[in-house]
């Protein structure tokens, strides 16, 4: 006779969580199978699922948010252009997908780093002759998080480390210490417009680094680096043998008056992940279509390395198809006004933004060259009501409804960011909200100006 | 005086990879900071990327597939249904993404988890008195392959272990391998229409079992659970106390005679992840939209598991927000009709399939319920020229130009696997042409049908 059935009709599927002895009993003697295991129900989540960790949200999330109920919320805290609406993405954006979409041709499963003619399409994009690349060359990823993710998935084993910039993304040590790999920060320097500190840089490489991450323009600094810094950082990672993974997801989003420099293309034998995407520049980062360009003319990864990428991708099988098939249109087909115009609108904030917060007692921007934020040194010193950075953007919502990003979520204290996507008339307004609030904590002090060479 | 100049404008960057000595000169002098490391290039892929493998792949890339010139290649290898254009998406779900895009308000960033708006439209189209669900209960993913990801990786931690059908779908082992979970195969009965082999699946479970994957209906057997089958499974992971993982991408997709029961609706304390998505049913696989049902009434999930699942939402924040704006036209405009008709087109392909190899000497076909697929027993015996089932399946290729997967792709030896989404004079052209080659290699023996009882 079947056990089975009987369980099932009787009380197998429907036995109380904590009637233990019951299950067992019936089980462990009409199997004999359950090797003296006592089941019960001891569901736990795994460690990776603990390891995985977002410290903004973490941060964010245990902030005591309560805005004034008499002042509207103004939000700069979240990277995302196209909250307010006045950042829009072209037409020509949309009408490729929409194209895509009646053709029926991209329904189906395409290969998991992507359709050959769309990453064809992403190669001859950005292929330019000190850094040439092919359809091979190009990985299309769910945006430019999971190029990161495989990116970091395929250099480094965990126990491993990678060096990050402080203040930096802080999706990279999320992915990073989820898989077990260790996190050295090296530090921006902000009265040197956010360069690397090359030295501390280069002081943090041993045996068990497995990459550098240079993130250019940066998130949240809104810095952009000169082709000569760019240079230095090449000559370490040269020197030291580590490749680098480049976050380039704000390429060629710098401001009128400096010039992006992708940095593969300044390299001759130091092998490169560039990671970017349609997210910023084309203001969709909803639709997740990221990449990963493999520039390796020493073929120091090889085929080792380009095998690893094609061999995690096979996990989740790549970004949504209508959008790949859409690349190429929205790449070669976006009229250059629209990126012109995008840009002058962040300069313009930019500028405001910067203008009107440098008049603000305390408060020390760091004027950004690209990218969507500035970053806002507090002088602590000057505002002894509050504790650091977090308590001090915690009181500028309750008290002027502004919320700005504490820069402890980039691992870089007594900061905060600013996002300048926002439509000009609330930048003015949050601004002078920000002032009342500074004017109304400040309590004056010396040695101020030496705050940032403090640090 | 600045190093970093120095090796930039001498031959930092541009030293040839061999010059070792050179370089580590350079640097343990000037910065001593290189802790006698000698720096050369040996950059590795890591042993997640080297233990991320898809047995799939390899065969197939293994196979030395030469169809005969004299023959069109007729491909039933590739569970997409989009392939040949005879089972195009409804318009409906089309016109859905298109109206998003022009609603331009689904191009942000969504919460990693999906819109909430989203995620109730799929709580309500699978809500049900026997499994109620809130859009709380639904995390939407990129594809059902990351919705399997996802769960996996929340249920199991490294060295537990999962159980898996065989015959089965191969990324379970691909992803679990990957993450260091070990892999313990349960058997389904051929004979029993691939019902599970119960009593050798609760042989299998032990202390370690993180939980137990149910795929119905099944990819690659087209075999659909009665409800007392599904009860009966119910009943051993409630007295082993094993969540289960219900793969139900295939869901609905029955044929006439037979129904589906959704295995949570017949659950009342077995806690339940049950993935889908749009890939199958509404024939989009491309699109990568998937999802995630959390079904725990018993609360034995609790708080843990959706937290672990939302942390590790956020390392790729999610599918694509203009198929996710369209979820709700997609899921209750999309008309029956449409379902129905994909239904009778894959039944009438099933039943000609089934006959057409039936008649077959040699082969032994097992009827399918749902889903796209048939496997077919190959009675080795009578084959003697050929090893295995990859060797058949190979010669199948270079001799009739017709490409079958060979089961063992999914741990099943002596079986193929046919796809039965392509266009009817296909199929039959195809079983002719398999009739050939049996013809042409079967030797008559004995004990044939004694084949599939030797499993």
């Amino acid at each position: 006779m079947d056990p089975y059935l009987i369980q099932v009709n009787g009380h197998g599927d429907h036995a109380p969580v904590l009637d233990v002895h019951l299950k067992t009993n019936g089980t462990s003697i009409s199997l004999g199978k359950v090797k003296g295991r006592k089941p019960r129900w001891a569901v736990r989540a795994s460690e990776m699922s603990k390891t995985t960790f977002n410290p903004v949200r973490a941060i964010v999330d245990s902030m005591k948010v309560e805005p004034n109920p008499k002042k509207a919320m103004i939000s700069l805290s979240l990277g995302d252009p196209t909250v307010f609406g006045n950042l829009p993405t072209n037409d020509e954006v949309t009408r490729a997908v929409k194209e895509v979409l009646d053709s029926g041709r991209y329904n189906g499963y395409a290969p998991s780093v992507g359709y050959q003619s769309c990453r064809e399409a992403v190669a001859a994009y950005y292929n330019c002759p000190e850094a040439p690349l092919e359809a091979q060359d190009v990985i299309l990823t769910s945006g430019c998080s999971q190029a990161i993710e495989l990116a970091l998935a395929v250099l480094a084993n965990p126990g491993q480390n990678i060096l990050v910039p402080r203040p930096g993304f802080s999706l990279y040590k999320t992915l990073a210490l989820s898989m077990g790999i260790e996190v050295k920060l090296y530090n921006l320097l902000p009265e040197k417009a956010w360069e690397i500190d090359l030295k501390h840089l280069e002081s943090l490489v041993d045996e068990k680094t497995a990459c550098l991450i240079v993130n250019n323009p940066s998130n949240p600094c809104g810095s952009v680096f000169s082709k000569s810094h760019l240079q230095k950082i090449l000559a370490v990672a040269s020197r030291q043998c580590v490749p680098i993974l480049a976050d380039e997801i704000y390429g060629d989003m710098v401001f009128a008056d400096c010039k992006y420099e992708p940095i593969a293309t300044l390299s001759t034998n130091v092998p490169i992940l560039s990671c970017g995407g349609l997210a910023k520049r084309w203001l969709v980062p909803g639709w997740r279509m990221g990449w990963i360009l493999i520039h390796d003319r020493r073929d120091i990864f090889g085929n080792e390395i380009r095998d690893g990428l094609l061999r995690l991708s096979q996990r989740i099988l790549g970004p949504c198809t209508i959008v790949q098939g859409a690349l190429e249109r929205i790449l070669h087909r976006t009229p250059p006004e629209f990126y012109h115009n995008t840009l002058s609108i962040l300069k313009s904030n930019a500028d405001l933004c910067y203008a009107a917060l440098s008049a603000i007692p305390g408060l020390q921007p760091v004027r950004p060259a690209g990218a969507m934020y500035l970053m806002v040194g507090i002088e602590m010193e000057h505002f002894p009501e509050f504790e650091n950075d977090v308590e001090f953007t915690e009181r500028l919502i309750s008290e002027q409804s502004v919320f700005c990003l504490p820069a402890t979520c980039f691992e870089y204290p007594n900061f905060f960011r600013v996002v300048i996507t926002v439509p000009e008339e609330m930048i003015l307004e949050a601004c002078s909200r920000i002032q009342e609030f500074c004017e109304m904590h400040y309590q004056g002090a010396e040695g101020a100006q030496d705050l940032e060479c403090d640090k």
